[in-house]
C-alpha cells in the first residue's frame, strides 16, 4: 500500500476519534440540560469521571480484553494481551489493519467508544444516585462488561462467527448502556415528585434547553466519527455512504418524532424532536454501511416514531428516566439491530433471527451483570441519596458547589 | 489518479461537510444569544426544523434540481435527476469529480449548505413570527428557491456561462438568505418596543452573550469547511490559501467593526465586534480563492466598517432585525460579491459589472419569490403572533415549554 | 513525494489548525465559567480581541520574526522576512517542509498558537484589569515577546542549537503565557474580597460550571490539533502516538487531581478535576512524541498532583489567579519541560539540565519583559479598574452591556 493512502486512512481515523471524543461534550450538555440545575455539578462530575477513568481502564486492560482477543483454539469468550507494554510487531505499518490505521489509532478510537456505555447510564440515573456507587459501577461496567460483549462481535468471538452484524454499535455500545440504564432506574426508583399520588407522571422540566439542543447537535456531529470511523479506513465510497445514511436517518428520526408527538400531544415539543434525532442516529448505527439513502430515511423515520411511543411506555411502566436514555439507546438500539435483517444488503429471515439472538444474548448478559453489580452496591452501600439530599440537590451535598452561584444564591 | 490522493481529497471534503454541519450549532447559539429568553425554545425549534427538513428536501429533489442540472440542450433554468434511486455510473470513483470526492460526499456537502439560507432568515424574524408560517416558508424557500438560484451558477446555468463568480456563496447562500430576511422583516414589522413613540430605536438586549460569542466562534470554525470545502478537493495550495484568506478576513472584519463602532459610539461593543467577524467571513466568501492575504485583510476590514454602518442603516429604515442578519448576510454578501471585481485574480471592470448583474438578478428573483411566498402566507394564515403571545413569549404559547425553568419560574 | 501523501499531510495540518482555533472557544468558556457573571462580557471581549488582533499581528510580522528566522551567519536572536508579500519559492510544494504542509498552512497553524499566550494571561487577570491596558499589553506580548522566544527554539535559534526540546510548547506557549500571568497578578493585586482580613483566601465561585466544563472538554479536543499538528506532518506512527500520549496524560491528570484533592479537602471538587485534566495536557505537551503510553500516564498523574499543590501554593502566596492559569500553564508547563529529561526517548542528566536552562532563560526573559510592559502601563495609565467598577462589574462600566440581562435585571 502506498504511503499516501495509509496516511489518508489514518488521518480519517484519528479525526473520527476526535469527533467521538467530542460526543462526551454532547452527552454532558444533553444530560444537564434535561435535568435540574441543582444536580448539574454532579452530572458533570460523573461524565468527567467516566471519560478519564474509562480511558485509563481501557488502556490498562479493556483494549486487550476486546482485541485482538482470540488466539487459535481459545474459548472465544475472554482474551487478554497487554497494551502499553509493546506495540505488536508491524503495529504501525499498513500490515496491522489493511492500511486502515495504526495500532495506536486503533486503541484510541476504541477507547473513546468504551466510555460511552457508562455515559448512557449516567443520564438515566441522574438526580438521585449516590456518586460513590455510580463510580464503582462505572469502573466495573466499562472495565469488564463492555469489553467482554465487544469481544464477542468486534473481537472476533462467537457472535461474529454466527454472522451477527452490528456495524458501529447499536447493540454493542448503545444497548449495552441502555440495558444497564434500565436495570438501574428499576433498582433506583423514580425521583421524588415524578409520579403523583394518582400514579400519573409529571414532567420535571430540564433546566437548560439551549444546552440540551447543543448537546444533540454535537452528538450528531460526533456521529460523523462514530459511524464514519467504524468503516476502519477512509474508503471513499463506504465512508461517504455512511455519512449520508447517518445524517438522513438523524433528520428523518427528528421529523418522525416531531410529527407523531405533535399529533399525539398537540404540542410542538422540542425535546421530542431532539430525542427523535438521537433515535434516528442510534437506529442507523447497526447498519449504516448496508443501507441505501432511502432505507436510511425509513429506518430513521420509524426510529422517530419509536422514540415517541417508547417515552410513553417508560412512563406507563412507572420508570423514571430523566433524559430518555432507555428509549433512545436501548429501544432504538434494538430497532436498529433488527433493521439489519429487514433492510439493506443483508436483509433476510436468517439474518433477522441472528440479529434477534444477538440482541437477546447481549441483553441477558448485560441485565444479569447490571443486576449483580448494582444489586451488590445497593446491599452494601446503597444506591440512592437521602431524601433531604435529593430535595436540596446533589451539588451542594456531594460537591459543596453550585453550578450557577450568581443566579441561585440571591 | 492514485487511491491516496482520491482518499485524501474525500477525507477533506467529508470533514468540511462536518464543519458546515457544525455551523448550525453556531447559528443556533448566535440567534438565541442575541434575543430574549422567552423565545429561546421557539428559535431552537425553528433551527432544528430547518436542519432536518432542509436536508430531507435536498435529498428528495434539491440536489437534483441544483446538480448536475443541465443536460445538453436544456434551457439552463431547471434540472432534475433523482437522488436516492441510483448513483450515477462512476459516482464513487475519481471520474465523478476529478477525484475531488464521491457523489455521496457531494450530496451531503451541498445539503449542509442548503439549510443555511433559511437559518439566516430565522434570526431576522425571531421573536414574532408564527411557527407554522415559518415552517411552510422554509420548505418552499429551501426546497425550491435555493436550488434554482444555485443551479444558475454552481449547477452550470446562465450565471456561470456569463462568468459570474461566487466561490463559496456570498451571493448564492448568504444573500439568498439575506434577501428573504429583508422581505420578511419588512412584512412582519418590528417587535413591540423596538421603536419608541418618537421613532427612535431602542436596544432589546440579547439574553446570553456567552452563547452568542460561542456561536460566532463556531461559525468561524465552520467556515474552515464552508470555504475550505468549496475548493472541491484538498488541493494543498488552494485549500490552505483559502483558510488563510478566510481567517484573516474574519479577524480584520472584527477589528474593523470594533474600531469604527468604538469611534462612533464611544463604547466597546462586543456584539459589533462579533458581527464584524461574521461580516469579514461573508465578505471573503465570494472570492476566498482569488485573494492574496493582503487583499483578504482589506476586504475584511471594509466588511467590518460596512457592518457598523449597515446596522445603523437598518435602524434608520425602521426595520427590526434582532440579530443583524440582513447586514451580515445580505449587505456584506453583496460587498463580497462585488469585491471579486475589485480585488484579486479576476479584478476588472468587466468582472465587476458581471458581479453586479449577478447580485441584481439573484436579488430580484429572491425578493419576488419571498414576497410571493410570505405575502401569500400573510394573507392566508398570518405571519405574526398575537400581541399577547409576543409579550409573554413564544415558548410558552407555541411549545408549552420554558428554556430555563429553574431560573424563570421562581 | 507523491501527491496523495503531500495532500494527506496538509489535510491533517489544516484540520489541526482548525482544532487549535477551536481552543479559543474552550478558553473563553473556561475563563467566564470560573469567574462572576458581572465580568463576562469583558472577558469575552478580551478573548475576541486576542484572537483577531493576535492573528493580524502574526500576519504582519510575528510569523516572519519566528520563522524562517535565521539566515546563515545571523545572530540567531532576531529574524524578519515579510509575510503577505510573496510566498517563498516552492512554498506550496513538498519542497517547503518535507511535504508536511504548505507555507500558507504553516502560517495559519503557527498563527493560531500565537494568540494562546495572551489568552492564558486573560484568565489570570480577569475581573480587575483595565481593558485598555490589557489590549496594549496583548499587542506587545503577542506581537514581540512570543515570536522572539519561539524563534529561539522553533525558529532554529540558540535554544534549538543547545538541544533544548519542547515538542508543542509546554514552555514556548504555556509558560510564556504563564510567566506573564504571574507577573500580572503580582502587579495587579488580588480581587476585592479574595483574602479576608485574617489573610485567609476565600473562594469566589465561578458563575457557570457547565461552561467551564465544556471549555475543558473543548480544550482537550483542541489538543488533538495542538499536539497532533506539532508533528508537522500526518506521519501515521508519530501522530497516532502523540494523540494517545496526549489523551492518556489528560485522563491521568484529571484522576490525579481528583484523588489528591478529595484526600486533602474531603470534597469531590469538579474544578480541581478539570484543572487536573488541563495540567495533564500541558504537562505532556513538551514531550508528547517521546513518551510511551505508560510514561504519559505517569507524567499526567504527577501533573494532576502538581495542580492541587500549585493552587494551594498560589493561595498561600496571597496571589489571586481566578482560573488557576499560573498553576495550569506555568507550573505544569515547567514540569512537562523538565519531564523530557526524566522520561522517554531523550531522558538523561544532560538533557534535564538543558531543559532546566531553557526554562530559566525563557522565564527570565518573559518575567523581565512582562515587568517592563506591565510596569510601564501601570505607571502611565494604570492597570486596575476603580473599586466602584470592580464591585459593580466591568461589563456595565467598560461595555455598557450585561451578559444575561433577562436574568440579572429583574
Amino acid at each position: 500500500m502506498d504511503a499516501g493512502l495509509f496516511t489518508a486512512n489514518n488521518v480519517w481515523m484519528m479525526l473520527a476519534t476526535a469527533l467521538v471524543f467530542f460526543m462526551h461534550t454532547g452527552f454532558a450538555f444533553l444530560e444537564i440540560g434535561l435535568t435540574r440545575q441543582k444536580n448539574t455539578i454532579n452530572i458533570l462530575f460523573k461524565n468527567i469521571f467516566i471519560i478519564t477513568v474509562g480511558l485509563l481502564l481501557y488502556y490498562a486492560w479493556g483494549f486487550n480484553m476486546m482485541y485482538p482477543g482470540f488466539e487459535e483454539g481459545s474459548s472465544g469468550i475472554f482474551g487478554f494481551a497487554g497494551f502499553g507494554i509493546d506495540a505488536p510487531e508491524g503495529g504501525m505499518t499498513p500490515d496491522y489493519a489493511d492500511g486502515g490505521y495504526t495500532w495506536w489509532t486503533d486503541f484510541l478510537f476504541q477507547g473513546m467508544f468504551a466510555a460511552t456505555a457508562a455515559t448512557i447510564v449516567s443520564g438515566a440515573v441522574a438526580e438521585r444516585i449516590k456518586i460513590g456507587s455510580f463510580m464503582i459501577f462505572t469502573v466495573i461496567y466499562v472495565g469488564l462488561v463492555y469489553p467482554i460483549v465487544g469481544a464477542w462481535k468486534w473481537g472476533g468471538g462467537f457472535l461474529d462467527s454466527w454472522g451477527f452484524y452490528d456495524f458501529a454499535g447499536s447493540t454493542l455500545v448503545h444497548s449495552v448502556g441502555g440495558w444497564a440504564a434500565l436495570v438501574a432506574i428499576f433498582l433506583l426508583g423514580s425521583r421524588i415528585g415524578k409520579f403523583g399520588e394518582d400514579g400519573k407522571p409529571k414532567a420535571i422540566p430540564g433546566h437548560s434547553i439551549p444546552l440540551a439542543t447543543a448537546g444533540v447537535l454535537i452528538l450528531w456531529l460526533g456521529w460523523f466519527g462514530f459511524n464514519g470511523g467504524s468503516v476502519l479506513s477512509a474508503d471513499p465510497e463506504l465512508t461517504s455512504l455512511v455519512l449520508v445514511t447517518t445524517s438522513l436517518a438523524a433528520a428523518a428520526g427528528g421529523v418522525g418524532a416531531f410529527i407523531l408527538s405533535t399529533i399525539m400531544y398537540k404540542n410542538m415539543d422540542l425535546t421530542m424532536f431532539l430525542n427523535g434525532i438521537l433515535g434516528g442516529l442510534v437506529g442507523i448505527t447497526a447498519g449504516a454501511d448496508l443501507m441505501s439513502p432511502n432505507e436510511a430515511v425509513i429506518i430513521g423515520l420509524l426510529a422517530g416514531f419509536i422514540i415517541v411511543l417508547g417515552v410513553a411506555l417508560i412512563d406507563k411502566l412507572k420508570l423514571d428516566d430523566p433524559v430518555g436514555a432507555v428509549t433512545v439507546h436501548l429501544i432504538t438500539g434494538i430497532w436498529g439491530t433488527l433493521a439489519v435483517g429487514l433492510f439493506g444488503d443483508k436483509a433476510g429471515a436468517g439474518q433477522f433471527m441472528t440479529q434477534l439472538y444477538g440482541v437477546l444474548i447481549v441483553g441477558a448478559f448485560c441485565v444479569v451483570s447490571a443486576f449483580i453489580i448494582l444489586g451488590a452496591l445497593k446491599a452494601i452501600m446503597g444506591l440512592r441519596v437521602s431524601k433531604e439530599e435529593e430535595v436540596e440537590g446533589l451539588d451542594i451535598h456531594e460537591h459543596g458547589m453550585d453550578a450557577y452561584p450568581d443566579f441561585t444564591n440571591d
